[in-house]
């Protein structure tokens, strides 16, 4: 039975990024036998603009039976004025809520490509390659209670919940170790244990399923010294596991160590393997329609895609191949240009990766 | 009459970057004519293990009738294992708390003595001077309700509460425009307005403070886009501006990006002038007791005290100048060592900068 794929162009560069990985998978099904189906429904600031509502009801449908979700990208100035409910983050928000991808895997991968892009001393960063898992529908960003509300003397006060419970860490924690086991079995759990009880509670269960994967070796770290240590000594990390908004900050803060933060994937995942695959940078607003922007972070999104819920791992291997392939030749979208390299804009990136396909 | 310092000396290296600090003050006292009294007690885990308690109501009464005080650092693993309401950390909250130290600055420069220390490309942080303004006495940190509750279920769960009411943020916003007034007019506030209620409403706040000083450019960033910008481009800021939590992974995310964490001091001041001085980098467990802690960010927070507190700023011109003297000289501790400079202890650091007075 063939799968069903959505496709959520979403917001600024999400279309102009989006079409390069559906031509790979296009190029997949016909010329290799995928046996795939692709729709696509609006989410974001593009939903509200069509239809009043970041996410709408049609989308979460077709988002439910959908074996994969293809993300591009949400948000921008636009919708800056309007109200937190009725953003185009609320859409993204909503959606991993309502489809339960809990698990969001967040590679920071410096390509040896681009070795030069990194701000940071070639010594320090050649041959990085760290795993975050970041919790992705619990803690502050979804906690009751949260709101603004009106104090005795009129003054506003703001408020949101931070909030986990043991089952919602156990399951996250135990994406991350497994994640460890096929990887150099060092797992770095980070909280702020020392400040916050909800983080207290973290560490104790990070503690107890560290005990069921005995050849794992799990540390814990304080969120500020992680920021520090991941300036000073990324490659001390292997796999990272940790809160929804420490994962929102560390995540970003790791792949920009690479400099090659247009070419990372994500994949966010439900218990069953359902996965919604999207680029770890934004929605560009910058340089959106200009026909620059990278797409090569939403193709090896598609290869994430292959390998984690249509268990195609040998595509997924040719997709990176490909991906490869177009760098080898030379070819760079404008945030990865250096010297004596071909500066390509995204429709020929795009094309250049199907070609070596 | 004579002010009042309180040093604080607290636990791992507390001790040992203390004493050149307070020599810098004696120093200062003996042959520069600074009227000044010095009284110690009891912080952190070494307060704990003397009387039961991380922040003993003596080390309170002493701390209030102070002008400033001076802390070493806090925590350890050795109090790890206790309960959050008991841990060293508790006693420097308390303290931050009790005493009103709302507004925390935390310099990240980079000493061009030191450029090379910098796990950064050369020039992408030369030169860099940020002053980072973290919100101290509100937000998550404090927030209630907190703990950690048994569900129906019986499995527990864990909870803390962000809020921040608009004169909180108010007055935060406030000291780092006054601060950015005195530097290059820029300030960026960092929020995550975009899925936290409670930033949303510090963003309204900071741009309606922003109005009142229509000569600081004002911007607005997300923090995980803040902690990549950091590492992108730090030279782009000025000064920034963020709430307890985020303040205290920004800030350690950008002192390390200068390579110079010991050298780094910071103040906590509360509405009247009145501070608390202490190193931005914390306890050192694994060197404490070695001899071998920098004690220049004590001695460089005893700069900042000279200036916010006591009103002395000549003679913090003159501690500077006196530590840019022994790094001149080449002398440096092991976490600041290169090749070519003179590998030296705590003790002799310290004393070079007071034979620099
Ligand atoms: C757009 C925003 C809601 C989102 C988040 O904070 O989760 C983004 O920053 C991300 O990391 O995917
Ligand atoms: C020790 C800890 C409670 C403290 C904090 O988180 O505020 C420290 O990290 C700091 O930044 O001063």
């Amino acid at each position: 039975m063939s799968k069903n794929i959505l496709v959520l162009p979403g917001d600024g560069i999400g279309q102009e990024i989006v079409t390069g990985a559906v031509k790979v998978l296009a190029c997949l099904r016909d010329d290799f036998g995928l046996d795939i189906e692709m729709d696509e429904a609006l989410i974001g600031g593009a939903a509200y603009d069509a239809a009043g509502h970041p996410l709408p009801q049609a989308t979460i449908d077709l988002a439910k039976e959908a074996d994969a979700v293809l993300l591009g990208a949400v948000g921008g100035p636009k919708w800056e004025p309007l109200d937190i409910s009725v953003r185009p983050e609320k859409g993204l928000l909503g959606i991993r809520k309502e489809l339960g991808l809990f698990a969001n895997l967040r590679p920071a991968i410096l390509y040896p490509q681009l070795a030069g892009a990194s701000t940071l001393k070639p010594e320090v960063v050649s041959g990085l390659d760290i795993m975050i898992v970041r919790e992705l529908t619990g803690g502050i960003y979804f906690g009751q209670p949260r709101g603004i509300r009106e104090l005795e003397n009129g003054e506003k006060e703001g408020f949101n919940t931070l909030v986990y419970r043991e089952s919602e860490v156990d399951r996250i924690v135990r994406v991350a170790m497994d994640i460890a086991m096929k990887r150099n079995k060092r797992l770095c759990s980070v909280d702020k244990a020392n400040v916050l009880e909800c983080t207290e509670m973290w560490r104790d269960v990070a503690t107890k399923v560290g005990a069921d994967y005995p050849e794992v070796a799990l540390s814990h770290m304080y969120v500020d010294n992680a920021a520090m240590q991941l300036v000073r000594a990324p490659k001390q990390f292997d796999v990272m596991v940790t809160t929804n908004m420490f994962g929102d900050i560390l995540s970003d803060c790791a792949s920009m160590l690479t400099g090659s933060i247009g070419m990372l994937p994500s994949a966010s995942l439900d218990e069953h393997g359902k996965g919604m695959y999207e680029p770890i940078h934004g929605s560009a607003p910058d340089i959106s329609g200009k026909g620059v922007a990278n797409p090569l972070a939403t193709i090896l999104s598609v290869a994430m895609m292959l390998r984690y819920s249509l268990n195609e791992s040998a595509m997924a291997d040719q997709v990176e191949k490909a991906v490869n392939s177009a760098l080898d030749q030379g070819l760079r979208t404008p945030d990865i240009y250096s010297e004596g390299t071909e500066k390509v804009g995204t429709e020929a990136m795009g094309d250049a990766v199907v070609k070596a396909l």
